[in-house]
C-alpha cells in the first residue's frame, strides 16, 4: 500500500462554523483526500468540541491540530492566496472558478511556494460580503439552482476531491487494471475456431449464407471483452462442458 | 435564476445502508447536484425512516420517491449499465474509473438511451464481492491510502459533483456507438442462469466448492462486453446449439 498523503497546503478555513458534527466531518473528509490543515474562525460552540471528536474519528490529529482564531484576519494572516467558497458572488469583481479550476490553480501555486487557504462559510447563512471581499478568487460549485445549499462537509468533500484529482493528474488513467496477461491473437483464434466448429456441428448457422456474418458478430462480441489468457482457457472449458456427451461426435474429435 | 435541474439518470443505489441520517444526507446532496433517483436495497432500519426525513429537508421528494427493494437484483433490474463505487476492486476483471471518467461515460451513455445505476455499499463494511461482481465497472475515488473510508454522503457528493461537471461540458464523447439497445440486467441474468444450468449439466464445476468463483469469473467476462439485447439472444442460441442432442437431457428442458 502506498504511504498516506498528508499535504499541509492548501489549508481549509471554516468561518464561524456552527455544529461540532460538521467540523468533525470536515476534518475526516479532508484527511480522506490527503489534506490536514484546518482552521476555525469563531466556532459557535465551545472548543474543543466533543461532538466534533466523535465524528472525526480516525482524523483526530487533523482536528487536534486545527488552528482556532477569533478573527478571520488572524486565520488568514500567513496565506498568500485566499479563495472563498460561495454560491453567491454578489457582484464582487473577482475571478470565479469551479472546483477543478481552483484545484489546478492552487496546486500550481503551492508548487511555486504559495500558501493558499480556502474559506467556507457558516452552515445557515454563508459568509458576509466583507469576509468574501478578503478573497483573491471565488470558488463556486456547479449546484442545482433550485436547491443550492450544500451540507458543509459535502462542500469541503468536493473541493478536497478536486485537489486529490489535481494531485494525480500526472499519473495516466488506468482504464484496465488487470494483472493477468491479455490473450494473444493466436489464443483468441484458437477459441473462435473451437467455438465455430462446435456451432457448425450443432447446426447453428442457418441459413448457411449468413454464416460469415454470424461468425463476425460473435467474434466482435468476444473481442470487445479484451480477454485474458486465463479467460480464453475458461471459455474453452465452457465449450467442452456444454458439448460433452452429445450425440454424433467423439470425445477426442477436437 | 435558471430553472432547477432534475435528472432521472443516473440513479444512485444504496446497498444495505445503515443510518437513516446518511440516507437523508444522500438524498440532499443528490438534489444539490441535480440528481433525483435514489434506490435502497434492504435498509437496516425501518422504512420510511424519520431520521432520514429530518436530514433530507428540502429534498423530501427525492427521499419519498426512493425505490426500496429487498434484493439487489430487483433494484438493478432495469439498469443497462451498473457501476460499483468501491475502494477495493479485489481482483475482479473490470474497468476501474475515477469519478470524472465515470461521469463522462455515464453522461454519454444516458445520451445514447442507457439507464445507468451507481451502487454504494453500507457504511461499515462496504459491498460484498458478489454484489460488486454485478457491476460493469468500478468507480474508485482518489483517496488517501492511509485513511480511505469516506462518509457515505461525502462519497455520493463527489460522484454527484462529477456528474454536474460533466453536464456542463457541452458534448461528451460518445462511448457507446451501438445503435442496438443494450441488454437489461434481467436479460443478462436469464443468459447467465441458462449458461450455468447447462454447465452444471456438463459437470463444468469441479471441485464444487469453486463453483461460486467460477460463476463470478464467467459473469465478469460477459458483463465486460456490455452486450446488446440482440447479442444476448445470439448467445442463448449459441448455448442451445452447443448443447443440442447431448445425452441425458430433453430438448425442451430449457
Amino acid at each position: 500500500m502506498p504511504p498516506p498523503i498528508e499535504d499541509v497546503w492548501p489549508a481549509v478555513c471554516l468561518v464561524r462554523p456552527q455544529m461540532g458534527e460538521n467540523i468533525g466531518a470536515v476534518a475526516r473528509v479532508l484527511l480522506n483526500f490527503g489534506l490536514v490543515s484546518l482552521r476555525l474562525v469563531a466556532p459557535r460552540d465551545r472548543w474543543p468540541n466533543p461532538k466534533a471528536e466523535v465524528v472525526a474519528v480516525g482524523a483526530d490529529h487533523v482536528l487536534k491540530a486545527a488552528k482556532v482564531e477569533w478573527k478571520l484576519e488572524d486565520a488568514l494572516a500567513d496565506a498568500t492566496l485566499v479563495v472563498a467558497a460561495t454560491a453567491r458572488p454578489r457582484g464582487l469583481e473577482k475571478p470565479v472558478w469551479g472546483p477543478r479550476e481552483t484545484a489546478t490553480k492552487l496546486r500550481a501555486a503551492i508548487a511555486a511556494g504559495e500558501r493558499p487557504i480556502v474559506m467556507f462559510g457558516p452552515e445557515a447563512s454563508g459568509m458576509e460580503t466583507d469576509e468574501i471581499a478578503r478573497a483573491d478568487a471565488i470558488m463556486t460549485l456547479p449546484v442545482n439552482p433550485g436547491f443550492a445549499s450544500l451540507n458543509l462537509a459535502n462542500a469541503v468533500a468536493v473541493f478536497a476531491y478536486a485537489i486529490a484529482e489535481a494531485r494525480q493528474e500526472t499519473d495516466a488513467p488506468s482504464w484496465f487494471k488487470s494483472e493477468n496477461p491479455p490473450a494473444t491473437q493466436e489464443e483468441l483464434e484458437g477459441l473462435f475456431s473451437h467455438l465455430e466448429q462446435e456451432l457448425e456441428h450443432g447446426r447453428f448457422y442457418h441459413p448457411m449464407d449468413k454464416a460469415p456474418l454470424m461468425k463476425r458478430n460473435l467474434r466482435a462480441l468476444f473481442l470487445r471483452t479484451r480477454m485474458t489468457q486465463q479467460e480464453v482457457q475458461t471459455m474453452r472449458g465452457v465449450i467442452k462442458a456444454l458439448t460433452v456427451g452429445r450425440g454424433g461426435r467423439k470425445k477426442d474429435d477436437v
